[in-house]
Order: C-alpha cells, then structure tokens, then sequence
C-alpha cells in the first residue's frame, strides 16, 4: 500500500493542533516543526521536531514531509526560499507567505492590481507620517508593516507626535485614517497549485479591543456586500497564485467593501467551519497542500456563531469550568491545550442554530462560563 | 489550572482512533493500552501503553488514568474486576462489559427483564441442540456463546447434524430460529453514572455476508416501529446500569422489534454521528466515561449514511484512489490507517444529504472507489 502521505506544518499552536486532527479522517501523517522555545499544543504525541527555521533546519524539516506548510507567518523568508529551492513543495508559497507578512508590500499589490482597500499611505520617515496626520488626521490608525499579529501592531493614535512615536518603535509603518465601519467581514479561499479554489461563506467579525471575539455566518450584510467580498477574496487568491488556505479580512465602510488584510493559513475566522460547514478549513487546507479535491464550503445550519475563549487570568480553570460549559446545550467546545494568562485564547466555541442571535448567545455564554465569568 | 483529565482505553483499534480523535477538542487526554502484538491505528503519538490485559497489567494501567474505558471487549472478566477492586473508575463496568461478551448471559438477563428477544435456547450439550433443530429446523442460526464479532461466531446451518458441529467447535452455543427479518436496527444509548442518558436517533443497518456493511439514518421504519426501539435500548441501558456508550442491535420482525445483541462501546452503527449528529458518539462516550454533561444527539441533516470501507485484497491502495473518492462532492472519507487485506474493515464513508437514497448512493460510490471497484 502507497504510504500516507506526511504534511509537515511549521508552528505548534492551535492552528496545527486542529490541523493534526482533521489529518486523523483523511490518515495524513502530520509532522509538526516547533520552536527551540515553543510549548506545542498539539494533540499529544503528533510527530514534533524541534529547530529553528534557519535554512538549514527548515531543508531538514522539509525533506521528511511531502509538502510543508505553516500555522504562522513568522518564517523568515530566505529560510523558505531556501526550501523552495531544494525542490520541497512549499504551499503557501514563500511570494505568499511574505505579503501576508508585511502589510505594506501587502497595500501596495492588492491597490495596484485594482482590488478595493482603504486610503493609505506606507511611511519610513517622520514627514511621511506627519504628512498623512495633516491630510487624513488628527485621528490616524498606524500599523506595524510587519509582526503585527490579532490585534497586537495596530495603534488607534490622535495627532502627528504619537504616529511619530509609532513609527520610531516600528521602523516602518502602514497609515490609514479612522473608518466607520459598518462591518467586519472575512473570506476564506482555499485554492490547489492547479487553480481550482473554493470560497467559504462570508462570515462577520467582531473585535473587542482590536481581538475577535466573535465570528458569525452568515455575515449580516447585504447579499451584494457579500458577494462582492467573496468575489474580492477569490479574486485575490487568484491574483496571488495562492495555495493552500487564503483568509481575507475586509471593513464594509459606506456599502463598499475595502480590504484590510491577509492571512495565508487556517484562519480564526474559520474555526466554525469545523462543525459549521460540510468540509471544515483545516481539512480543505491539508487538500489544497496536498493538491487533492476540495469539499463543498456550505453551512450546515442557517447560523453558526463561534466564540473565542479569552482567559483573563493564569489562574483560570478551564477544565473545572468544561461540565458547566457543556451542560447549556448544543455547544462545541475546543480546548487549546494552553495554560491560562490575561488576554491569550486558549479555545472557542460554536453553535449552529436557526437563529444567529440565538447561535451567538449561546456561544457567548459558554465562553464567559469557561472563564468564570458568570454563572450557568 | 487542573490538569486535563485522562482517559484510559484498552485497545488501539479504530474505534481508541476515533475516540482520541474526539478528545482533542475537550482537552481530554488518552491514553491508550495497546495488546503485546496489537498495530495501533491510534494517531501518531496518542501516549500508548504496551501490555497485556492481566489482572497486574490492567491495574498498573488503570493508575495512571482518570478512567478506564475499552475499544472492545475481549479483556478477561477477573483484570476488570480486579481494576475495579482497587476503586479505579471502570465505565463500563465490569458486568456490563461481560454480559456484551457473552450472548447466552445477554438473552437470558434481557428475556428474564422482559424486554424483546428471539426465540431461543442456549445449549451445552447435542441432545438440546437435536431439541431445538427439531422444533424450529431444520435450518436454524447457531451462535457461539463468547468470542462472536463482526459477523464471525454466526453459522446459518441446516440440520442438527450441522448444528452440534458448531457447537463441537464452540462448546456452547446460542440458537435461534432462522427469522425473516424486515429490517435490522441500531440504536446507542450514552449514559453517565448518574444515570442522566441520551438516545441517538435510531439507524438501520445493512449487513452483507453477517458484516454491517452501511448505516442509514434516520431507519426506514414506522415511526412507532423507531419509539419502541428507542425505547427499548434505553430501558436496557438503565436496567444494566450501563456507563459510557451501549449499542442495541435489534431485529424488525412481523412489524415487532426483537433485540439481537449490545456492545459496550462505540459502536459502527454510530460513525455516522461524527459529522451527521450534534454530538458524535466518540464525544459522547468521553463526556459519559467522565461523567460530565453529554450533548445533543439530533441528526444534522434529514438523511446520513454510511458506508464501511471494507478491502478485498491486501494490494488495495486507499491513500492512491483517495482524490478520486474526495472528488465525487460533500463525501466525509475516514481512514483507519490499517493496512488492507480481504474482508477487513479499514475506513467508513458518511454522506449527509436531504435524501436517503442520494446519501447511501453516494457513500457507497465513494466506499467502492476507495477499494477500486468502480472508476469514478
């Protein structure tokens, strides 16, 4: 019998942990590269190298797996070229992987391929900065152009002197003037080398202190806006030549759509396809790797609500918590495996039902009883 | 934070798979105890333990668990009790992973309780044998008493000449008429120490030459045809006091449900909840193990079934014909990881559609492909 063929995924987090578990239905061997440093949370016993992701470990890595792909963007660019050069199936793409790196280069394609983003300006000195505060200001949004990661590298600043003060911290910075959002939105795409792509129901996002805490499908937007959004997403994928998963992150500011930016793995946005969706994300991502056909996207109820699980302490006790969380009804609850501190997701939950506030109550109140904050 | 809780299960077979699978979204730890020659087909580094299933070896198991639990139910009466004598958490217990293995205990507690059974007799000797043949022959169904699974111990035999060279070979058997049978039917039952339970929609189940070959949800039956059986299981599982997952295999027979045999375990009539009920039996049998609230078991869609992908010769390559299985559309392909030879059980197709003609149709094209039986 032919071998099962092994996806090696670089990063040990929840992205590879969920990843690892839906490789188990398809009997994909998953081999996982963590960090000197990294605490992995994948299902225990998944196959985990260690090493860092110079060249030469990555080439090491890479020689053992069919394909590599990755849970995070923090990869060092060479060290992919590297790996690309040896030969090694490399999905996403190194050309991918550093646009959803760095959010200027990221600003600078999408706007000259003609695709929809905010007014912006991409600044290295201070007069660029102060230049854009004059236009668009006093009320700016700066944005680390690269590291930036759930919320952390955004900075809502008043006035020319904080921008700066950002800058001077970043080095480089992406500039955008205060949107009125009327909505977050995020895509999906998954796409295989050869070009057939599936795109997942636009889905809504909520953030609460520039960290999502909800994610809700259907979107809660005009049918347009959302067609429009999923046309912008595929469109995107296309352009980039993507492989793999490609998420797409839009404001709906004034009825149009503007996209915000990208992220070239499996997705938080996409967690709810897991129970939510006929083919979830993190199978349709090990398909498109390993250029295999792709499964329908389609909800699988009229409402699906996921909520993230934020601790707000180290001393949180998530699996004291977990029978009270299960006891109120249909929730799926996924458990990251990560200790406990202030602010860092350690889970989610969903719910599928026929109403979506009914979905994202439920949702909701299971996340705040996982972390104590309210009582069943 | 409290530690995640560990579950322990005897066997590695595709059912400890499934579960460890589950378990990853609960954070629930497992721990496997693999037998001295057994393959694991758990995924890659579930922690496995090797050993027999002695008394000694069981209880040194046992410790290092939360909870004992068994992907089958072949361990030896006296290591469970002796497991259970040490106050390790055994679920299920001791004598209801007993009255599963032997179908001569089972007829006679159901038939004592009153719930619906066949006619039968169990004989030791050939003169009862001779008895039986004489009454209900001359063909008759002959059983042996233990060591029956999956259609093996099952002998259709014509004669009592052929009906005590069963029971030559099995020491004691189980008779029964032959039945005309208008469907065969399953129905799981999860059940926590306590004694709160729920019952998953009642399936019916299509065997081929004694093995279960699909599983269609819901049962083709009249609805009181289904409320009884439901009913039955359920009635079975209280008075046994059963914990963790019981399977009911029943018989339809004159428009009257007669119960054929239980599994303490998860149980193939049940693969199908995995993506087609709100909550998957594996889930369930971890949340009722740990004594923990269990979740709905509606079905996801108005039709699921599934098809077992069984191999006809050990050449069969699964991981080749993968992609064209994958691309017939919204097919859930799970592969055990086992390696094929004629007759073996090594993966399961489930389909969910709004019709149960379109979802077996197509959960048996996907099976026969996987086992290169049909070109797509």
């Amino acid at each position: 019998m032919a071998q099962a063929p092994i996806v090696g995924m670089v990063g040990a987090g929840q992205l590879a942990r969920m990843t690892a578990q839906a490789a188990v239905s398809l009997d994909v061997r998953m081999r996982i590269l963590a960090g000197p440093d990294e605490v992995p949370v994948t299902p225990a016993g998944v196959e985990v190298a260690r090493g860092a992701t110079t060249p030469a470990e990555l080439i090491a890595f890479g020689r053992t797996c069919d394909v590599v792909t990755f849970d995070h963007e923090g990869v060092a660019a060479a060290s992919v070229a590297a790996v690309e050069a040896e030969g090694i199936a490399v999905r996403p793409a190194g050309r991918t992987l550093a646009l959803a790196v760095d959010k200027s280069e990221q600003r600078w394609r999408l706007a000259e391929a003609g695709f929809p983003v905010p007014t912006f300006a991409v600044a290295e000195d201070r007069s660029a900065v102060a230049d854009f505060v004059e236009r668009h200001g006093p009320a700016v949004v700066v944005k680390a152009a690269t590291g930036g990661y759930d919320g952390r590298g955004v900075w809502f600043v008043e006035g020319a002197d904080e921008a700066v003060a950002v800058l001077e911290r970043c080095g480089r910075v992406v500039l955008e003037p205060v949107l009125d959002l009327d909505r977050e939105l995020a895509v999906i795409v998954a796409r295989r080398p050869g070009g057939e792509a599936v795109v997942y129901p636009v889905v809504e996002t909520v953030q609460r202190a520039g960290i999502c805490r909800e994610v809700l499908a259907p979107a809660r937007v005009d049918p347009a806006i959302a067609a429009e959004a999923a046309e912008v997403a595929r469109g995107i994928a296309e352009h980039l030549d993507a492989t793999g998963l490609l998420a797409v992150e839009l404001f709906v500011v004034d009825g149009a759509v503007l996209v915000n930016e990208l992220a070239a793995r499996p997705h938080n946005s996409g967690h709810l396809t897991i129970e939510g969706a006929v083919t979830s994300q993190f199978e349709n991502h090990l398909r498109a790797v390993l250029d295999w056909p792709l499964g329908p996207t389609d909800l699988r109820a009229p409402a699906v609500a996921m909520a993230n699980v934020i601790t707000e302490s180290s001393d949180d006790d998530l699996h004291a918590r977990l029978p009270d969380a299960l006891a109120l009804g249909p929730v799926h609850v996924h458990l990251y495996g990560k200790s406990p501190r202030p602010g860092r997701k350690v889970g989610h939950v969903t719910v599928l039902a026929d109403d979506l506030d009914v979905a994202a109550d439920l949702a909701r109140r299971a996340a705040d009883v996982l972390i104590g904050r309210d009582a069943p």
